[in-house]
């Protein structure tokens, strides 16, 4: 234990944190006093880390997406667990049938469950533009649905690159929960740049 | 005080704590002890709301952006102001230089400041990715940075549509906070609809 937590450089408090909410496994029993942890292990904890520390999920959120990684689930469910976990609880009664009405227009042609959480956070941030007088004149609520096509084919390229299930999992779930930030974050240095380009 | 309050639906309190914080100018005074709330009041109390309940900005930070939208800032400098105060505090010094030349590659021919907030949290995203055993076999990171360069141009498009420098710099401040939330939750509708079509 002393020897991962060196090696990880996670301290020995928070490793036996993650082992007793299950979000870590339990290391080989070597003697009554002491475990093994391989690489695996190591790969798990980074993993653990990255969730919590840059995609900012709670333990229970991510004991979630680990065990939708380490089950049978299929891509679509190991999808559905990853939005969930990085999804505000939204229900369809907390919004007006007219924030629905216009991010169902928004989505036309596209096949989305009533309950995607996604579907639901942008009926809200529609209805929170709309309530601040802002409109869509030139299209942005469109471009940006486009802009959502082309980051979700990436993410399904990327993801059927991987070589198995497990594999595949992962990177649903890195992607899901990381991707946000990523988006965003490029997002601002794009509008830097196209500000530049525009008003220099 | 009382009027505003139920046309607004906000709280007497809220109201005077927005005031007191000075993200709510002050009523005209009619009497010493009553002042009349007019339509840019209400205005400007959804839109302290939709930053703060919609945005997650806080009081502090929601400040800031009204105050960018009130003074003669130039749009630059109002998306320098919206950017940080909806991004993480990372300085160049928290990330490794494998992480900034990653961003900088990415970022190539890109007109991007050093201290650009998403230059630094998009470093610290690929660092994370990089951690967790994560690549770009195909071309992932690229093609968010391309659907990124889509959105900031929809947004530049919707911004000088405005009719004049305060709603111009409007747009800038909402459609920066509220602008991530919505590209997060269309990308998840979008994440089920190509998936439902890739393996159904």
């Amino acid at each position: 234990m002393a020897e991962f937590s060196t090696t990880s450089g996670i301290p020995v408090a928070t490793i036996k944190y993650y082992l007793r909410e299950k979000l870590l496994p339990a290391g080989e029993s070597e003697t009554a006093n002491q475990a093994s942890y391989g690489a695996a292990h190591l790969d798990r904890l980074r993993l653990i880390r990255a969730l919590i520390d840059v995609g900012g999920l709670s333990v229970v959120s991510a004991r979630s997406v680990l065990e939708a990684i380490d089950s049978n689930a299929s891509l679509p469910e190991a999808f559905k667990v990853a939005q969930r976990s990085v999804s505000a609880a939204i229900e369809p009664g907390d919004l007006e049938p007219a924030d629905l009405a216009s991010i169902d227009a928004l989505l036309e042609g596209w096949h989305v469950s009533p309950e995607n959480p996604g579907r639901l956070a942008a009926a809200r941030v529609l209805s929170a533009f709309r309530g601040v007088g802002q409109t869509d004149e030139r299209g942005w609520y469109a471009r940006y649905a486009e802009a959502a096509l082309l980051i979700a084919a990436a993410d399904l390229d990327e993801i059927q690159s991987r070589p198995d299930r497990a594999a595949k999992a992962e990177t649903v779930v890195v992607g899901t929960v990381l991707g946000d930030a990523l988006i965003s974050a490029l997002r601002r240095a794009a509008q830097e740049h196209v500000t530049s380009q525009r008003y220099s």
